[in-house]
C-alpha cells in the first residue's frame, strides 16, 4: 500500500469512530433512559480519548509527508486530515482536559444562572472559559489572530474581518426593514389545537416530499431538533407543539436540509474527510435555503395549506396568501431561536461582535450584560427584559463554542447566494413549489452543491455553486423584496 | 497510582467502550434505517478492532504481574482481566481476522440454503468454519481439550465431560415424560385476536411487575428479542403476534430476567468484568427462572389471567387451571426456539452432542444431517419433515458459536436449584405471587445472586446462591411434578 492508501485506511477507521459518537449522541437525546446520563458520560468520554489519540497519532505525520494526491479529491483528504491533525497537536492535553472539565462545570452554571436570572453566579465560569478558550485560541494560531484560528474550527478560511464587513453591509439594512414592517399589522394567528401525532405525519411526509431518505435514516422527536449522522445513516429529530404546528414543520424541513446534505455527498467519499458537509456555515445555507427560501416561500406554503387543511381541517386562516403571511410572521421577541427569517441575523450579529470583543479583550467578562443589552435596545428598540431574555439565553459561550455564531448567518448570507442562481436556472420553480415538488429545487442543490462534501473550502464551495463571490447582497434584496410585499410596504 | 489501579482505570474505559459496541448492537436491531448495514458493519469492525487491541495491549501483562488484590473483589478483577487477556493474546490475529470474514460469508450462505431447503449449499461453507474454529480452539487450548476450551468463552470453569454427565442424566427422564405428556389431550387454546398496542403496554406493566427498572432501561420490539447492556442503560426487547399474546409477554419476563440482573449487581462493580454477569448460564438461569419458575408457576398465571381478561375482554378461556395448561402447552414441533419448557432440553443436548463431535473429529460435517435426523427422531418420536425444521434451523454454527448451546440448559438447570432453594426461603411464594409480587421472589435472586455479579465462578455463584452443589436433580423434579400435575398423569 501506498502511504496514501494507508492514511486513509487509518482515516477510515476514525471516521467510522467518529460517527459511532455522533449516533451515541443521537442516542442520548432521543431514547437514552433518564438514568443513564452519568454512565453515558463515561463513555462518550472514552469514546472522544480514542478519537482524540487517533487524531493526533504520530503516524499521520509521517504519512503526510510521503503521500502523494492522484487527484483532486485526494488532495483534498490530504488537505482536510493535515488541518484536522495540526489542530490535533497544537492543543496540549492538558488544555483540553482542562476546557472539558471547566466548560461541563460551566453548563450545570449557567442553566442554574438562567434559571435564577442570576447573571453574576455566572461570570466568574464564563471568566475561566474565556481565559482557557483565549488559550487555546493562542495555541492553534501561532501567532496570527485568536478569533480567526477559532473560526477556522467552524468555518476554514474565513476571518473576522471578513465576516464583520459582511455583517455591517446587512445590519443597517436589516434594521431599517425590521422597524418598518414591525410598524404595520400583523397577520392573522392560527387558532386552535393540532394533534401531535397527525402532526409527525404530516412532518414525515414533508421531510420525504424535500428528499430526504427514510431508508438512509429516521425521524424522531428531541427537546432541541438536530441532525447527526453521514453518509447512509442521517438521522433527523423535530419537535411538536399543540398549538404550533409550524414549530414543528419548519424545525424538520431545516434539518432535512442538513440531514440531505449529508445523505446527497456522493458515496465515493463515504467515511472519508471529504465525506462530509463543508463547513457549519454551508450546512446552514442547507438548512435555511430549505427552510425558508424554499419552505417559507409562497409557491410552496400555497400547497401546504391545502395538506394542513386536508390533515386538521379549518384553523382560522381563510385564503393561502394569509397563510403565508402567518407563516412568516413578523413579531418582537427577545430569543434568537424563536427569532423569525428577518431577525434573526441581527441576533447573531450582536452576538458576533461581543464574542470577538471578549475574545480580543476590548470586552471585559463583567461588562457583557451591559453591552448585550445596549447593542439589543438599539437594534430592537426595547429593552431586555431579564438576563433568561438577554445574555444568559444561549448554552454556546458556557460550553466554549465561541466562533461558531456568525456561521449561522453566513449560511443565510449563502443561501441568498444559492437561491438567486437556483431560481435564475429553474424558470419555473414556483409551478413546481406550488404542487409540492420541491425535486428541480432539491435536485440543483444537489448536483451544484451538496455532492461534492468537502471537496472544496467553504467560499470555493458557495462560489462554485452560485455562481458569484459570497455576499449579503442577494439576501438582503431578497428579504427586503419579501417582507416588503407581505407587509405591504 | 498503583499497577492495580492504571490497570483498572484502563479497563474501565476498555468496559465503557465495550458497552457502546453493545449499543450498537441494539441500535442495529430496533431502530437502525435499513439502508444503513453495510455502513454500520465497517463502525462495528472499527470499534471491534479498538477494543481487540486494548484486550492484547502488553500494558495488560505489565499490570498484571505487579498488580496486587486487596480483596476479593480485586481479586476478582485480575483473575477476569489475566482470563480476557490471556485469551485475547492466544489467538493470533491473522486467525481472528479469517473467522470474522468467513462467519460473516457463512452467515449470509446459511441464510440462503434455508430459504433454499439446501443443506449441500452450506456444508462446504460450514466445513471452513468448523475448521477455523478448531483451529482457533486449538490456540485456546494450548495442549487441552478443545471443545473445553470454547466452552470456556461462555461457562468458565465447566468441561464438555462434566455437561454430558449433566444431560446424560437428564435425557432418559425427559424423554419419558414428554412421550406420556404428548400421549393425553392437549389444553384448550385461545381465541382470537389481541390488539398489539396493548399487548405492549401490558408487557411493560409486566416487566415492571418483575423489578424491571424503566429509568435505566427501555422496551422496545424487534425480531428477535435480546437483552443488552449493563449498569445504568440495560435493554429489553420484545416481539408481538397478533394471535399469539404469551409469545409477547414471556419474550418480555424471559428478557427482564437478563435485563434485571444486569440491572441489580452492585453498582460498585460499575464499568468492570466483576460488574457483569457471570455467565452465559448464570444468565440464563435469571432469564429462565422468571420466564418458566416464577412465570409459568400456577400462581403467578392466575394473576396473569386476570390481567389480560381486564385487557382484552374473553379469549376463549374459562378458569385460572385452564389458563395456566395454556400457558404450559406441550406440542410437537421442530423448533428451538418455540418449544416448551419441558422439550426445550431436548433441543439443546442434540446440539451439544453433534457440536462436540464435530469438533473431536468424531462427525464429519457431510454427515451432519443425518445425524441430527436421527437423533431427532430418536428423542422426539417422528422425523424432521425439512432442513429449515432441522439442522438449518439455527444461525449459530454458522457464525462461529461452538460452546455456547450447552448454556442454555445449564441456565435451567442453574434455575432448578435456585427455584428449590427460593422456595424453601420463602414459605409465601405462591401468595405472593398470585397477587402479582414478585418483589420477594426477585429480590431473593438479587441478594443472593445479582448483585454479586462475576465476583464467583459461575459454578461457585450458583452454588453459594441455592446452598447445593449444581445437579439436574432439581430440575427433573420440578418438571415432572409440574408437567404430571398438568396432564393428570
Amino acid at each position: 500500500m501506498t502511504a496514501y492508501q494507508e492514511l486513509m485506511a487509518f482515516q477510515r477507521d476514525t471516521e467510522a469512530l467518529g460517527q459511532i459518537a455522533g449516533r451515541l449522541g443521537w442516542d442520548q437525546e432521543t431514547v437514552m433512559p433518564r438514568g443513564a446520563a452519568s454512565q453515558r458520560g463515561e463513555e462518550m468520554a472514552a469514546i472522544e480519548a480514542v478519537l482524540h489519540a487517533r487524531r493526533c497519532d504520530p503516524k499521520i505525520a509521517e504519512w503526510l509527508d510521503t503521500a502523494e494526491a492522484s487527484d483532486e479529491a485526494a488532495a483534498a483528504q490530504l488537505r482536510l486530515i493535515r488541518r484536522s491533525y495540526e489542530r490535533a497537536v497544537r492543543v496540549p492535553g492538558d488544555l483540553s482536559r482542562r476546557i472539558a472539565q471547566v466548560t461541563s462545570e460551566a453548563q450545570g452554571k449557567w442553566a442554574a444562572a438562567r434559571a435564577d436570572q442570576d447573571v453574576a453566579a455566572f461570570l466568574p465560569v464564563l471568566q475561566e472559559v474565556v481565559a482557557l478558550k483565549r488559550e487555546e485560541g493562542q495555541a492553534l494560531a501561532q501567532g496570527g489572530n485568536v478569533y480567526d484560528a477559532m473560526l477556522d474550527d467552524y468555518e476554514p478560511g474565513i476571518t473576522g474581518a471578513e465576516i464583520a464587513a459582511i455583517f455591517d453591509a446587512m445590519r443597517p439594512r436589516l434594521v431599517d426593514l425590521r422597524a418598518a414592517v414591525l410598524d404595520r399589522p400583523g397577520p392573522t394567528a392560527l387558532q386552535g389545537d393540532f394533534d401531535e401525532t397527525l402532526q409527525m405525519q404530516l412532518t414525515t411526509e414533508l421531510a420525504q416530499a424535500f428528499g430526504y431518505d427514510l431508508s438512509h435514516g429516521r425521524v424522531d422527536k428531541a427537546v432541541h431538533p438536530f441532525s447527526s449522522g453521514s453518509g447512509n445513516d442521517v438521522r433527523i429529530t423535530t419537535r411538536t407543539s399543540l398549538s404550533d404546528p409550524f414549530n414543528c414543520f419548519y424545525s424538520t424541513i431545516h434539518e432535512v436540509g442538513h440531514g440531505a446534505y449529508e445523505q446527497n455527498i456522493d458515496k465515493a467519499y463515504l467515511l472519508t474527510p471529504v465525506g462530509r458537509g463543508a463547513s457549519m456555515g454551508v450546512h446552514e445555507s442547507q438548512s435555511r435555503i430549505y427552510e425558508n427560501q424554499l419552505g417559507r416561500g409562497r409557491a410552496f406554503t400555497g400547497w401546504l395549506f391545502g395538506r394542513m387543511t386536508d390533515t386538521f381541517g379549518r384553523f382560522g386562516i381563510d385564503t393561502a396568501d394569509q397563510f403565508y403571511a402567518a407563516v412568516n410572521a413578523v413579531k418582537n421577541g427577545y430569543i434568537r431561536t424563536e427569532a423569525d427569517e428577518l431577525q434573526y441575523n441581527l441576533h447573531i450579529m450582536l452576538r458576533f461582535d461581543l464574542e470577538r470583543a471578549l475574545m480580543s479583550g476590548d470586552l471585559q467578562v463583567a461588562d457583557l450584560e451591559a453591552a448585550w443589552n445596549d447593542r439589543f435596545a438599539a437594534d430592537f428598540g426595547y429593552a431586555v427584559d431579564k438576563p433568561s431574555n438577554g445574555c444568559l439565553q444561549d448554552v454556546h459561550w458556557s460550553v466554549g463554542l465561541f466562533g461558531y455564531f456568525p456561521t449561522y448567518s453566513l449560511g443565510n448570507v449563502y443561501a441568498g447566494c444559492l437561491f438567486e442562481a437556483l431560481k435564475a436556472d429553474l424558470p419555473d420553480l414556483d409551478a413546481q413549489l406550488g404542487a409540492g415538488d420541491t425535486a428541480p429545487a432539491t435536485g440543483w442543490l444537489k448536483d451544484k452543491l451538496q455532492q461534492h462534501g468537502s471537496l472544496r473550502t467553504p467560499r470555493e464551495t458557495i462560489a462554485l455553486a452560485s455562481g458569484m463571490e459570497p455576499g449579503p447582497e442577494p439576501l438582503l434584496n431578497y428579504l427586503e423584496a419579501k417582507f416588503r410585499g407581505i407587509y405591504d410596504l
